[in-house]
């Protein structure tokens, strides 16, 4: 089942302890769709400048994407990102953002994307992320991202949006900032009782934790020796997980645990290169040997 | 099959963002006995002075833990340790240390202790773990803990002494100081490579990983409600670990990731109330409960 993203495509600049990498192919809508991508096709909607190298969007038609929502916008900058990793990889400090084409970013969903059933709102403006929900309106599953920024300058507007989606992504300083609470179960509870049906806290190295009213849990990272940069690994991992749902054409409890697993996984190879170039070298029979590799690790 | 461990047996006074404690039974002796007890009998060698309370020794005494080897020291006063919680419940401050009789305690293992073949080191300086290890020479399998002070101080004693023990338990931080790795993964190898057959790093509300040549894995902690205070939990964590290995008399692979998620489990009662309050009310079968939940969680 095709699955709808919309939310930002970037050219990222980052910098970790060992290396410095300029103008890389990023943005929460292009990781998403690539994860995506390993499960079922994807419809991008997002907005460049014409600084945008034509390969990308190419690379992007090479996987089942759809860039036909992938607007040019001429004489204009596409978003730039620029932060740095501190030595733990797993904290960072965004250096620059230039926001240029995403500035004033209203996102139209081509009406042959509109009956999209599975829609992911990366994170973005809510005030956006609701105008494009209501260009979907017939979509069964709608899964939203969030981050601090919206937390602290626009919460009635995200509470209002929480009513309206059926599940919520956001990582774990993100979920106690929310609700004031340091307990990450409690935390999780409480952003579900704000509206969405579940909840996903995403922990970076250590996992994530799943809330609905019924289950909680929390699945590990897949242990990795090698992170060379974390940049997208949280998208990657809602594409990944959205992607398996989208796949498997429904989001019943026992569906929704095996893709926050495949989210987990896909998310464990992004980080292991700059960009997609570790997502862009493995196929869907690689994740479905990591899935076995994990699954034995979580049996016993 | 009987586990020996010599370790530190305290009064303890804990601050939390809601509640101060004073005079509480703690220890690393004492919370590894209690947790191992619901697995197997238990022999502890520690020392107290005459401040304290023979209620104390007497609860032990109720559980499957031998206290012939809990010296009392006349005229001498307890190991008391304070400290406070931050508001994550995770990170802590050491406010006051009383060594008292910690300060010469030369551990003796009394006679009838030495043919045990399950060994625990608890936290202490390297050197007097090593003096214990000498009285126990035909232990099949010998676990240690350490702690970041003696990483600092002793750490030639330290790598004498990893040469010396099947298996290394520590936390995160400490297997960072120890290594100069922030990945966990890479920190692990490296701690294995220095001796012992298989690590443990413990990561708190984050679960527990385990190295050893052949296998890498990390389970997740059990997402509990309810943290009051943490302390001990790791010691209960090694506890519980060691105790089922004792339990079941063999340390194969299979029996050690069970052992880690009995750990797991053990210690994510005690964090539920404060000293040994939680752990007084259970019983194995609350064990096994926990555990046929937690094997649910990981299950997809």
């Amino acid at each position: 089942m095709p699955l709808l993203v919309v939310g930002s495509v970037a050219l990222d600049s980052v910098e970790t302890p060992t290396e410095t990498r300029d103008n890389l192919l990023g943005g929460s809508a292009v990781y998403f769709s690539f994860a995506a991508s390993f499960f079922t096709p994807v419809r991008l909607v997002g907005v460049v400048g014409d600084d945008w190298p034509a390969e990308h969007t190419q690379l992007l038609q090479t996987r089942r994407i759809d860039t036909a929502g992938l607007e040019v916008v001429p004489g204009a900058k596409t978003f730039r990102w620029r932060g740095k990793y501190f030595q733990n990889m797993n904290d960072r400090e965004t250096l620059e953002v230039e926001l240029n084409v995403m500035h004033d970013f209203s996102p139209v969903v081509p009406e042959e994307f509109r009956r999209c059933r599975y829609l992911f709102l990366a994170n973005g403006c809510p005030s956006t992320q609701m105008k494009v929900l209501h260009q979907v309106p017939g979509a069964d599953l709608v899964l939203a991202d969030t981050m601090d920024l919206w937390i602290r300058t626009q919460q009635d507007q995200l509470l209002d949006l929480f009513k309206r989606i059926d599940g919520l992504v956001l990582n774990d300083s993100e979920a106690k900032l929310l609700t004031g609470e340091e307990n990450l179960v409690r935390a999780g509870h409480k952003v579900r009782e704000m509206g969405p049906r579940f909840v996903v806290i995403k922990k970076g190295e250590h996992g994530a934790m799943f809330f609905s009213k019924h289950e909680t849990y929390v699945l590990p990272a897949f242990p990795t020796l090698q992170v060379v940069d974390p940049t997208g690994a949280g998208d990657s991992f809602a594409g990944g997980m959205m992607g398996y749902l989208a796949e498997q054409g429904n989001f019943e409890p026992k569906t929704l645990k095996e893709a926050m697993a495949y989210g987990i996984l896909v998310a464990s190879f992004t980080v292991e290169d700059f960009s997609l170039d570790r997502l862009k070298k493995i196929n869907r029979e690689d994740l479905r040997h990591r899935m076995d590799q994990y699954k034995k690790m979580l049996s016993f």
